[in-house]
């Protein structure tokens, strides 16, 4: 069962708004067994979207349209599939009362909000638990069409709520499995000449796919099929084979993020960590703290910095900051059991490197990070190297702190 | 003069990762006047690459094509595009010094890094300054198809050093002017009803757009032309009726991070800044040292997320907590205070609150965020209600804690 999905909006296409509502609709539908075949961004003008609609209709079954359903003059999306089904805007009042008592308590009903009650006649109308649009389900032979509002959350609300599950009572699907190794130590062609045997040798329903990120690589197995039984068969065959090749160099068998894995790992073990961070500026804390339940095992952390900061709260000594500077093996040593002491916890990450563009010197370039990772009295320290670019420096700075850890912490 | 991009790989259909390099192409593109008329996301097979590469020939003047140039087998671009274009695989002696040089210290040479020295014959090979996939720009009559890599950071690094470049060399572009507004303190339509008067009267050239944002309405004025400052004088214009309507809700003309905003005006009052955060457990931090230069005025934070570090770190009192919680007006205040005298900065912001989706009570639901914002003796404290999911509330609180300084300096 194939899906295309088309977002709409000139926002997109001017690079205003980065489109993540396409990638969550992929993952959704993969789990209910629709393949999305392609994922297209128009803007907001009625032959382009016509068009773009009517190609998805030849080409797939499901065709899932999100964007353009403001109240606003620039949103059209209604009016042009109204034209192409041949229909015609009608006032709802179901649809009436539900924007009444979203808004309720938020913002005064005006006339751009009323017009929103205003649905295509010849659709089935889905209310929008939290937003004032409404989401409108076509069919034409054997085809549906969905149109959703582009906002995320309001979005992923209709999907979760009913669209899934109406595609899935509409839909007879296939059976797709992905499984997604997380793999470290290895940069992505000495793993690929690593793994080439083994790939050449998989089974036609099986395809493995590399997804690098900093400093990890992502495998990803997908299998396709009708029988479920036979398919997840074959898959853990290969995973074994795979596990045999690459041994502790898989991290995880999911495609979780690192701050779960390692969250996992405190709870189960009953730790607490904390955080000091110079260079990766709380970033560390904050993915530690996305997620749900984290105050479990995370105490806190500072941000350190200034070298004032450093000395006064992480007890850094001014000796160590004279004699190696803020970014050394020295400092991250001090930073981390610094904050196992301040924040009084058993484990520690600590940060202090030059993100760049600006402050790398010849002996200290810009892109070094020393990092340092500590649970009790070990202490583990790495020197990251390498300029990729601020952002990507300290996401990869965040990522080998929380491998660090992880490894310390097995 | 208009463009198509068109990104390949499995890993963006099935949801696994987010197709970032679109939007940051449509920007650099609009810069130059180049419009992108449309975005498309395939799967690595032949049939499907050919097909969308063939319709974005017919429509648009430019193709530019990332992804599927890696070593590994499930990367089909180059081989698709050879055959597309009646051309053949060749090996290139300069574009394998590249890749050595590339690799050079990083990782050994193998026969699939040499394998990237294979490049299509009749078209022109652009080395690529940090990675081993080259970039292919072909002819064909008026138009060009450019094949990049699909690693962010080498399609950027490429797109910058010459691609950009080489297009407005070869085409001759039309004006493009966005003009983006940042205005706080308005639900999407109570602002579109104030704003309905001047929008209808807006003129042909000018078009509006809504693009909201936790807390924030971002509003786009785009004018297209061919006269530059015939546009500009229309949209100057339009600018001033626009600020005469809105006043000082508006508080950005461009389209900036807060952070930015922030971090330029307390450059310019030569202040500094720290944070105390729990809920948002060191993303206001994150977001302030994302930006080069933070160094400047960011001191450091604490992130507090036990109430331990809230009264060891920040100097909660346990009577403020025991009275009236860690989520509450005093807490956020003492939390504040506590920031700029251990930070010893002359602002601060905090927060705390419930992120969700667990910890709610019938007094303080989840989405219940206190955050405050302190410039030396004054304070100004904010009660963030609803819940919009973790992520939301959380980069909501960040917005309004932002915001509250700025005004709390401005």
């Amino acid at each position: 069962m194939f899906a295309e999905i088309i977002t709409i909006g000139d926002e997109l296409l001017i690079g205003q708004v980065i489109d993540t509502n396409s990638a969550w609709m992929g993952q959704e539908l993969n789990k209910i067994g629709i393949e999305v075949l392609r994922i297209v961004s128009i803007r907001d003008r009625k032959e382009e979207i016509t068009e773009a609609i009517d190609s998805a209709m030849k080409r797939a079954n499901i065709v899932l349209v999100t964007g353009g359903l403001g109240p606003t003059k620039d949103d059209i999306t209604k009016q042009t599939l109204c034209e192409y089904f041949h229909t015609e805007l009608v006032f709802n009042e179901d649809v009436y009362e539900n924007i009444k008592r979203v808004l309720a308590g938020k913002i005064p009903m005006n006339a751009l909000n009323k017009s929103q009650a205003m649905v295509p006649k010849d659709c089935t109308v889905i209310n929008n638990p939290i937003g004032s649009a409404s989401v409108s389900w076509f069919e034409r032979g054997d085809k549906v069409l969905v149109s959703m509002p582009g906002v995320p959350q309001e979005m992923t609300a209709v999907m979760k709520e009913s669209v899934l599950s109406k595609l899935q009572e509409r839909f007879q699907t296939d059976v797709i499995i992905h499984q997604t190794f997380l793999v470290q130590h290895y940069p992505e062609s000495v793993l690929a000449e690593k793994l080439e045997p083994w790939e050449t040798a998989l089974p036609e329903c099986i395809k493995l796919a590399y997804l690098p990120k900093p400093g990890i690589i992502r495998l990803r197995l997908t299998g396709r099929g009708n029988d479920k039984v036979k398919l997840v068969n074959i898959l853990n065959r290969e995973k074994v084979k795979l596990e045999e090749i690459l041994g502790d160099d898989i991290f995880s068998e999911e495609d979780t993020p690192l701050e779960m894995i390692v969250g996992d790992l405190l709870k189960k073990k009953k730790l607490t960590v904390s955080t000091a961070e110079s260079c990766t500026g709380g970033s560390i804390a904050a993915r530690l703290t996305s997620i749900s339940g984290s105050s479990e095992y995370f105490n806190g952390g500072i941000v350190a910095y200034s070298n004032d900061v450093k000395m006064g709260l992480l007890h850094v000594s001014s000796e160590t900051l004279a004699q190696h500077g803020a970014v050394s093996e020295e400092t991250v040593i001090e930073m981390v059991k610094g904050a196992m002491k301040a924040l009084k916890t058993d484990c520690a990450v600590a940060t202090s490197g030059i993100a760049g563009p600006n402050g790398g010197t010849p002996e200290k370039p810009v892109g070094t990070v020393w990092i340092a990772a500590g649970y009790k009295n070990e202490i583990r320290t790495y020197k990251q190297e390498t300029n990729r670019g601020r952002a990507m420096n300290i996401e990869r700075a965040g990522n080998n702190a929380l491998l660090m850890l992880r490894d310390l912490l097995k």
